[in-house]
């Protein structure tokens, strides 16, 4: 396991990066949805990705393309063999109230295949040995705190207990507006989301691609 | 004057290239209104220039923002000292109807400001040997005909009469949807734009630019 150094934000960005990179070679560049005209996927205000194709332009946002992938391979591991856990170089202790504690218990499992690593520590309270990949949220104990509010609003271990795990991961370790991604970043972070299940809603519903049809434009432009 | 050789689709569009990059020299790069934040200028569809601003998008309609700056160079030309015809090596006759021929004499004088020049010859027929600069239309005769039509619906010469001749001659010389640009080309073309006195709406009060705000962005990826 990798082991993780720092926190500051410099760090986390590049983080995203090396994360998106990952996987470069793994897919072929294989887009029948996306139909693209044209070799150049441009950003938009470190934001949004615009490009080219046959019935006008469609415009993507990175942050929650990025979740869509991250969402579906958070599943993926949380109900198969899970996420490598990544080594923090300062464990952090981390003290809970009882009610919080007992909760963390029941669903330690779940915590441990999204990549977390802890120990008891003294009375309900636990040293963080480990963390999910990739990511390098500096607040740890926070994500974990935010799980068992989900558990006590949901109250039963069920599937939609882990999608909200699995959205929760990739929402926290997704790249975000505002980060500039390379032309091969963009073309990988694309391909990769043309491989999932639901390219174009993001695990909380909100839309991952919009069209701007020539048609639309047309209409826009007044030439009818 | 330049002699004008061919009427085929292929030189219209090269013509229309060279139109374009006449002023290249003529203009420093001065776009206060555009604020673009990249150098790059994109074409989608060989129709909508596309590119990014401090605050999102803009697209323009390639044909009508050339409509605009060619327009409001034929104004100046009838207003002015005319546009330099360009000699046609096979002159045209075209004969009209003897109310035609009327109004032909009549405004002559306008259709000599912006660049046709032609004499009798016999009866309520012409020749025309010379048309307006960087033009291709091949039926110089039809265009001569509609601005006759014109005439006949307005009746009399005014401002207004003026304006549907440069609007009719830059519609007819402007490049069209489908005429690709190279990065020059689109770059001169929205210099230009943005030092006519009107660069957001065409002579027939079409919209030229559209803005795709990053606030229009976010609400329909709904980012709120
Ligand atoms: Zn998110
Ligand atoms: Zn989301
Ligand atoms: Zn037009
Ligand atoms: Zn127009």
């Amino acid at each position: 396991n990798d082991v993780n150094l720092s926190i500051d934000n410099n760090d986390k960005v590049s983080r995203a990066h090396i994360r998106i990179g990952l996987k470069t070679d793994d897919y072929p560049f294989e887009s029948p949805e996306l139909q693209s005209v044209t070799e150049n996927i441009w950003q938009i205000h470190n934001k949004y990705l615009i490009t080219e194709i046959k019935s006008g332009l469609i415009i993507i946002d990175q942050h929650v393309a990025h979740e869509r992938i991250l969402f579906e391979e958070a599943k993926n591991a949380i109900e198969g063999n899970g996420f490598t856990s990544q080594t923090i170089l300062f464990p952090q202790t981390v003290k809970f109230l009882p009610e919080e504690y007992e909760i963390l218990i029941e669903i330690t499992h779940y915590l441990e295949k999204i990549g977390f690593r802890f120990r008891e520590f003294g009375e309900n309270t636990i040293i963080i040995e480990g963390i999910p990949p990739d990511i390098n949220w500096g607040n740890e104990h926070q994500i974990i705190r935010e799980i068992i509010d989900q558990y006590i609003s949901v109250k039963k271990i069920d599937p939609n207990f882990i999608d909200q795990i699995a959205a929760m991961y990739a929402c926290k370790s997704a790249i975000k507006a505002g980060d500039s991604l390379k032309q091969s970043e963009i073309r990988n972070l694309i391909d990769r989301l043309f491989m999932t299940n639901h390219p174009y809603y993001c695990p909380h519903g909100r839309p991952i691609i919009i069209n701007l049809s020539i048609d639309e434009l047309d209409e826009r432009f007044e030439r009818h």
